[in-house]
C-alpha cells in the first residue's frame, strides 16, 4: 500500500520558485503557460496496513511533520495496489 | 486547463531527504511507514491551449526544464476542466 501526497502553496501565498520557472519557461519560448506553482510530492510505503489505518497514518505524517498549515495545503490518495 | 507534473527521485537514486523524513516520521510513533521518497509537485496553468498543445507544452517543460533526467523520472495529467 502506498500513499502519495501532494502538498502545494496555499492560493493566496505568494510562490517566487514558481513564479521563476514561469518567467524562465516563457524566456525559452514556451508560451501560453500563466501561474506556475510548485509544491512537493511524498511517496510513503506502508505495508502492514489496511487501508483506514493508512488513511489515519498518513494524516497524522502530514498534520504533524509535513505540512506547515500556515502557507501550505495537501490532499493525498492511497493507493491500495501498490 | 492545467498540467499537475509529478517528479519523483528515481527508484536506484538515493533520496537522502525523504529517508530523514521516514526516520523522522518512525520516531514520532507514526509507525508502519516503510520508505518515503520525497519529489515535487508542479501546477501550471495553460489557459488558450488545447488538449494536444497541452501536453506539448507540458512535455516540453518537463524535458527542457523541469526534470533532471540523470536522477529524477515524470509523469503528467492534463485537467481539462481545470
Amino acid at each position: 500500500m502506498k500513499a502519495l501526497i501532494y502538498i502545494t502553496p496555499k492560493d493566496d501565498i505568494l510562490d517566487p520558485q514558481g513564479q521563476t520557472v514561469g518567467t524562465a519557461l516563457r524566456n525559452m519560448g514556451i508560451s501560453h503557460i500563466d501561474e506556475v506553482r510548485i509544491g512537493k510530492f511524498v511517496e510513503m510505503t506502508l505495508p502492514k496496513l489496511n487501508l483506514k489505518q493508512a488513511e489515519k497514518a498518513t494524516t497524522e505524517a502530514c498534520e504533524r511533520l509535513l505540512v506547515n498549515p500556515n502557507i501550505e495545503t495537501y490532499r493525498f490518495e492511497i493507493d491500495e495496489e501498490a
